[in-house]
């Protein structure tokens, strides 16, 4: 699954002039929400309530399936424009810190190898960092590395105390252990939020993670800055991955939908799918989820984000969803695009949980 | 939810005399197979395999819903027999252990206040672990003590190379932070299964937790030992607490099921557990899952055990689970007995547990 080119996407609209109107609206919003905060995006503990069963007091749902007429187009849900907002509170945050104390967030990539898609996505990241005022560090190691070069960059990163952020970017080289140098990465500095004890904590309830991981957080913030409730949805996702697929049902569950997983081994993913009231789709299967897949009136939010060779776009390739967005658009009440949908919201997702582990060790508020 | 109540039915089989026809049926079946191996589960890793999705190869499952006659009779899944025999193969193991290096396993439990369900679990486990030839330990403190006293007696079975299981009896009064605490347990003592690391561990695919919290690897256990298939069923679990809904949910992920979570705000929980092909049931209702959530021919492993106040019984009350046996016998193919059914599994998974810790420990295999 190539879900880390959701990062592609972000490289369009970065080169775009940064303040916009959505811009200053954010910004206002800041000056009428007190506390400063960025995010819809509660706290997961802030969450959690008791589940209390009794065996009268069962939910019962009995709306009825929504009628579309022919001409239904569902709402774009424009991630792009969200992250743009995103974006431009982080950068306002990052100038308070850097008035306030005289530091600013950091925010370091290991790059093992000269990868075309990761050498894309680390540019996306460095560009997105700077815009925002994060200072970018970066290790390129060659492709024929040790794994001890690769874990004492690590660990000079970890000792560094102006950088919060630590992204080793994926995928390694085949001969070395992906596993055991992820988990030498310092848990207070894993913005990708992979570490074994963020998905613990993001799973357990009373819990809440040092960092959610970037694609799943952003996936809740669009669907939560859409004013769509998540709380008694039955939600399904497609596709488990550790990176995607997994961390988005737990979020989803901690959320209080009703969450079921779709993947590889499952009969009749079409049918499983049509129950959702969302569907968020990370299967990296090009147009897999199509019109019968949906049930009329869902939310679709599309990670899948191919890279299909395509010598008339301006990198040699596009991006294809798993979703087909025709038929969605028809179907669905609202529909994620790509690109354009959860892809910026990803990097505006990393770009925050870099900010947020800085103030945590600046102790800044 | 009073989850911890399976020990209870525990007692009342442990009493029987050790050495029994299963005994001997267990100890020749480790004749048989030359690990030594006491379960019929497998590592979770060796479980992976790859996501392959191509959207021609989508599994379609066209198998139609099973007829049943007035007159049909569920098998019971008998995970009193099941669990003796698991305590016989760890009998043998420990004796093992003990004339090859002079060792033995040792488990540790700290119990806060003298409440009634927590003695009576606690007296279980002490039974439990000395059958089999585990060395048990307890601390007992007062209803009033400090965080301080608990964190001491916790680093002091942390500490000690004879204990390689520790528990603390949950749920610790109000005024002790159960988190904090629980953070506090030496991983590679956390026979419960509980640390985030280790539900983060369960959780992902391509890592093996320590320990499986012992409730769900019961359950799993007694699918397999019951020779039902996990891979591609569609697998509903009711409840999500951290003990039991959450990490069984994600374990029936890693054997390939396809999982959906009930919780208290589910809507329409019947027609979603009606779904179901293997139904488990942790929500601590008595008597919540009647015939309309059961699908024809599912399997129902009840891990409800709620305590009724009976002055006929032993005790002063039996225990109920959350199904209704009566209606689940003349609909589902297999259902597990309260008691009788996942209560005991959970102890010899604790047992279990700690057998494999011990070895960790010693490097014995």
């Amino acid at each position: 699954m190539k879900v880390q080119s959701v990062a592609v996407l972000w490289q369009i609209w970065s080169r775009k002039s940064f303040v916009t109107s959505s811009t200053l609206r954010a910004f206002s919003t800041s000056l009428i929400n007190p506390s400063n905060s960025i995010l819809m995006s509660p706290s997961l503990v802030s969450l959690d309530c008791p589940d209390t069963w009794t065996s009268g007091s069962v939910q019962s749902d009995r709306s009825s399936v929504q009628k579309y007429t022919s001409k239904h187009v569902a709402q774009i849900l424009d991630g792009k424009v969200m992250a743009e907002e995103i974006r431009s509170g982080i950068a306002l945050e990052v100038k308070r810190m850097k008035e306030s104390i005289g530091q600013v967030p950091g925010l370091a990539v290991i790059l093992v190898g000269q990868q075309r898609d990761s050498l894309t996505y680390v540019r996306n990241k460095k560009i997105g960092s700077e815009e925002v005022g994060i200072k970018f560090l970066m290790t390129m190691l060659p492709d024929n590395c040790t794994e001890n070069e690769v874990c004492k960059a690590l660990q000079s990163y970890s000792e560094n105390p102006s950088v919060h952020g630590i992204i080793l970017q994926l995928p390694l080289p085949r001969h070395l252990d992906e596993g055991k140098i992820l988990g030498l990465l310092t848990l207070d500095k894993d913005v990708d939020g992979f570490h074994p004890v963020n998905i613990g904590n993001l799973a357990m309830l009373g819990r809440e993670p040092l960092f959610i991981p970037c694609t799943p957080k952003g996936c809740i913030e669009l669907l939560l800055r859409s004013g769509i409730d998540i709380k008694g949805k039955k939600a399904v996702v497609i596709g488990r991955s550790n990176i995607v697929g997994l961390p988005m049902s737990l979020l989803l569950q901690r959320h209080h939908a009703t969450v079921t997983i779709i993947h590889a081994y499952t009969k009749n993913p079409d049918k499983v799918a049509h129950e959702a009231d969302i569907l968020i789709t990370a299967a990296g299967v090009p147009n897999l989820v199509c019109r019968n897949w949906l049930k009329p009136g869902a939310i679709v939010v599309d990670v899948g984000t191919t890279p299909v060779e395509d010598p008339e776009c301006e990198h040699g390739y596009r991006l294809i969803g798993d979703v087909c967005f025709e038929e969605a658009s028809k179907v669905a009440s609202a529909v994620t695009p790509v690109p354009g949908g959860v892809g910026p919201m990803t990097v505006a997702m990393l770009l925050h949980n870099t900010l947020e582990s800085a103030k945590r060790a600046f102790k800044f508020s």
